[in-house]
């Protein structure tokens, strides 16, 4: 059975699900900030999925590429599969901006995440998941 | 006409090519750090590169995988197009163990680069073309 990292779980809010991947949003408002996490029990690195599941995970990341250029127009767009800290596999997609935070920097371990307001938090995923619901697969979470 | 940006081939050697990429070794001999990096032209981010490319590309960044993990043992591996600074697409594959000049964090921006003295840059890149040798579509630099 998959189960959510803690720490993950503790981070992030589960915006919906590809069929492959659950799509959570990091609660960190300095960045729109997006993680992509297989649902696949004791997968750490990308090589590990099958080929069909590695086709499939790329394919998301490619709709949820898609959403976020079109959502918020980055400067850059960073995606990147570490898992130093947290080792079950989650890929990172984060719109980047010339003047955000940390640029031109990686985003992790710079400053202190701040949280979204509710309200803020709230209609990041309700944008998102709308935007994704034209994208083949995708279910939101149950409102 | 593809050509690499001039701060990879300063920071970076050739070590051959796949079908679509470029495969380089970065000089920084704290860290088994290899780039992938496709010859097209004017190419930024992942999502731009189509349908046919992009599968093309996780192809070759697996079969990069599995010879990182099979020559090195890494306890992880980092995959990551991050692109800030250099702006040509580019995918970082990154061995990493637990007692590394950067561990647990990201190894961009951690302390200098310590290039590899010449017999072991050589010895670097061949064991890896060697490794690559059998693998589909791969063709070493000449010698």
């Amino acid at each position: 059975m998959f189960e959510l990292h803690p720490q993950l779980r503790h981070d992030c809010c589960l915006i919906g699900r590809f069929p492959l991947c659950q799509l959570l949003l990091l609660n960190d408002a300095r960045f729109p900030w997006f993680v992509l996490v297989p649902e696949r029990e004791n997968v750490t690195e990308i090589y590990m999925l099958s080929e069909i599941d590695r086709a499939q995970m790329w394919r998301e990341s490619h709709q949820l590429s898609e959403c976020i250029v079109q959502l918020f127009r980055p400067d850059k767009l960073n995606i990147a599969a570490l898992g130093n800290i947290v080792p079950q596999l989650h890929v990172h997609h984060i719109a980047r901006y010339t003047g955000d935070a940390a640029w031109p920097k990686p985003v992790w371990g710079v400053g202190i995440a701040q949280p979204y307001d509710v309200a803020a938090l709230e209609q990041r995923i309700a944008q998102t998941a709308k935007w994704l619901a034209g994208s083949e697969g995708f279910a939101a979470c149950p409102e």
